[in-house]
């Protein structure tokens, strides 16, 4: 404090803070993004999580090859972010549905920016480019809600997904038979994951797909993660019930687990 | 600064700072926090890695088979983390000599909330609940002594762990003969722990049973970790004097490596 | 804000902000820190990434035997970072051209301390500490020049490197055939990888040597990175053509992507 003002200081601070979001200006508006910025490719961001959607026209066939997906199409398709998998999965799920798009490939790299668990890169295929940018825009347009039941605090987070009728990305991702239903309860630290697991397939009649943990069908992510399928309504009590014990067991590591849109899974 | 009046925006600031706990109010306590959140598995949280223990009492024996976890047990207990592996395993260590349980499952997520290390989820199995429980709340009783030689700056950590007699979770985690003396070394970024991990074996007549860096025996963390064992003198001398060279290592990246709690190597 | 005197707060913040560098105190200077810090393996820090530079003179042929090198060396030189993994390894390429040495080991950690990419461990080889000094004296003044072409927003990075004859390091770590152009184009979220990379190989006649992702080539990481090769003009109009797309897609998602470093591929 010798040598500097304080008060310059205190003004270097705060235009850092502002500039870095450390303190949001207020609920961020749901819309998606999509101004141009001047790239043919780009079609907009979703408020949250760092998402992005874009396509290309006409994929580079040389670079094609190096994508590591089976089969071949004209036009791609692309969700990435740096904060979700499971909402930017399910709000691609929906998408796909409707369009004359297909899912080619789920990756999940270990993210979240400091956070626990996983960011996401979706591509999708088309043989036109203009199904390719509606089933990404219609993904962007979904992702918020997704986004719906997970709740965050300091010490970790709590996932909660549910459709009851899962279609080709639930199916790539999580071994889900189209048309089931589908529902992930998720927790971080792990632990917490697991106990709700256990809840959940004592609360409902339900089948379990997989469980996932940091060395088991994670990306070292320290989540667990149940995949579970069944009549829709059992499933969607199962998801309801760990999420009752999930925000309590999250409580007592400190703060109150929040989530940043209304809850979906009602 | 023009819209915004400052003081309120300063306001705003030390309120959220002090919600995330950017400045702490001074030094933990150490005890266990068992409050009762409602939720019959919950044992405790300890203070320190955001670590949480937990016990099933009869896991659901179709999620069981899901778990990756070879011997069927009835109950299981649970300690996961936020931040730390070492502390973890050893306080397990020193948890399940005592009880009739047994770990059956340690997965290292890469972890430490944008640190360079790994949390950790560890599965105990018993027969009886009341024997899982006592373990799991041991072990919580534990982990803050055994973050005593872990030593933070901003720019990375380095970790000792050390034990004359180990047991049954650093033979699973780390190969350790039981009975036998463990001494681990460990540096952030990784090169730090290579050069102390030279230091270790040349000080003493000590037995490498591995080394860990990031593409060979950690989940991608930026640590080099040495694991030692032999006459428990000799391991001892090891790890204590590549913590000197260590500490004045890490020191040249900036700031003074600084441990939460009082070193137990001495 | 009741029980706390708020000029005391604001005395705390502004000591811990300062503290941690979350204000920096003005660009940081360039120069190698060399200064003695008492251990006779260290060489060095470079001013950015976390960046260390040690050597051993004589490695204990024990603990060589368990770092997963093929080739034998008496003296292993280490460039070992929390962020970075192209500015070490091109910083890293140069300096083995000129020195008796050779890379032995190139590891990438999920890291870059809640970012999106790697952090880098090097080992070197050589028969003579002196050489293997030079080497990484040598590489720790060129690691901030690496990072020239590096951008930062809060929501992603770009990366890019360049090189007109690429040596063992590029050969190690990306498969270029030593003494050909090498053009590295990255970008996270990984997507903004993708669409740069198509941009890259449509602008100019580049052979793709691969395109690594979340899932395929990376550590986890958020990335999407394309590696070129091909006649040196085709090679850095290929990446500068990338750039320009890549800066418009990363601002989409706010902020303006800013370098440390002065660009070098110009």
């Amino acid at each position: 404090m010798q040598e500097l003002d304080k008060n310059t200081l205190v003004d270097k601070i705060l235009g850092q803070v502002l500039q870095e979001g450390v303190v949001s200006s207020g609920k961020e508006d749901k819309q998606v993004n999509n101004l141009s910025v001047g790239v043919t490719e780009f079609i907009g961001t979703a408020p949250i999580g760092d998402t992005i959607g874009m396509a290309i026209a006409n994929v580079d066939p040389e670079l094609f090859k190096h994508l590591h997906v089976e089969k071949p199409f004209k036009s791609v398709g692309i969700l990435s972010a740096r904060s979700g998998g499971g909402p930017q999965i399910l709000a691609m799920d929906e998408a796909v549905k409707s369009t004359n798009t297909e899912v080619i490939s789920i990756q999940l790299p270990r993210d979240t920016k400091g956070g626990a668990g996983h960011g996401s890169l979706i591509l999708i295929g088309g043989n036109d480019v203009s199904d390719v940018r509606q089933a990404i825009s219609t993904a962007l347009n979904r992702v918020p809600d997704m986004f719906g039941d997970i709740y965050n605090t300091e010490a970790g987070h709590l996932e909660f997904q549910y459709t009851a009728r899962a279609s080709q990305a639930c199916n790539m991702a999580f071994g889900v038979p189209e048309g089931q239903a589908y529902g992930m309860v998720s927790g971080a630290p792990a632990g917490i994951g697991l106990v709700m697991a256990d809840v959940a397939v004592k609360a409902a009649n339900v089948e379990v797909l997989s469980f996932a943990s940091p060395a088991h069908g994670t990306s070292f992510s320290n989540e667990g993660i149940l995949h579970i399928t069944g009549e829709s309504g059992a499933v969607k009590q199962a998801v309801m019930s760990a999420r009752d014990v999930g925000i309590k067991l999250l409580s007592s590591l400190g703060g109150t687990p929040t989530n940043d849109y209304p809850s979906y899974i009602i």
